[in-house]
């Protein structure tokens, strides 16, 4: 199993895994309750340092899938993302409005993939 | 970064990001409003053309995320999934119902991952 | 077109695509109606039966993605995905409540990305 790295692995699921040179990431937000600029920062800030600390970085990102809870956060969601996404460099991306997010408290969710 | 390819890069998203051989593609409708017989059309016919541009085709498709805002338009939505698909070429696929899509006249996203 | 591997293909969905090592699963409950035990307990013995028929096993996956109905759900899901992930091994995890899936009597869906 070396091939597979597994990073931050719980009983419920990993931070982070890697495999051939492929990154998949899922990031939630750490304050629940918070308004969208707040968890949409905290998502990408979070999901920068593991890119970073895994050998990666914000300008490899392959494709993105964010989950909104409400889409009339979209456009706070897409202001902090744009201003993270270095010019040139964004993933291919879907953008939904779900149902609903696994702590009532969640705006926003994103899964990325990204080469190391 | 020359390693991974971006196709039509805006701020937020890329049309397609290749890397290792495989294409994250995702799409939207052309015509916000419209049936969705005409949406799935378009959303298809898009992506075909993309796979073609890549030098991919609509047989080489890996994997295909439908989200859909009504599943009473699934019907009409597989007959034309199925007949753009060739004999002997589907994908694994996942098919839901989100709560909304990025412009509220929009009734279908597709993503797919596809093999160069 | 070798270089792909399609199981199980029907008109609409492969059950699996194998290409460059990874496979990619869908998987929905035999038992529409049944409850969240019995609903996730079949999906997870088919994703492990099929990962085992190709080559890969339960520890080798690397990003889930599990749609529910109803985020009421989760709890009797994560005690029978936790009981079946070996330890150390759980992947990169999405889990988010959508709207409706394609068939009314199903409560979950998962897609996964693993290593053979």
């Amino acid at each position: 199993m070396s091939d597979i790295e597994r990073h931050g692995v719980t009983a419920r699921y990993a931070d982070a895994v890697v495999y051939n040179g492929v990154i998949h990431l899922v990031e939630v937000p750490a304050s629940s309750g918070a308004d969208i600029t707040l968890q949409t920062r905290e998502v990408l800030a979070s999901l920068g340092r593991q890119l970073d600390e895994l050998g990666s970085d914000r300008t490899r990102i392959l494709m993105a899938t964010i989950y909104l809870t409400d889409l009339a956060d979209a456009p706070g969601m897409n202001a902090e993302w744009e201003a993270w996404l270095p010019a040139g460099s964004a993933p291919a991306r879907a953008c939904v409005q779900v149902a609903g997010l696994a702590d009532p408290g969640w705006r926003i969710e994103i899964a990325l993939t990204a080469a190391r």
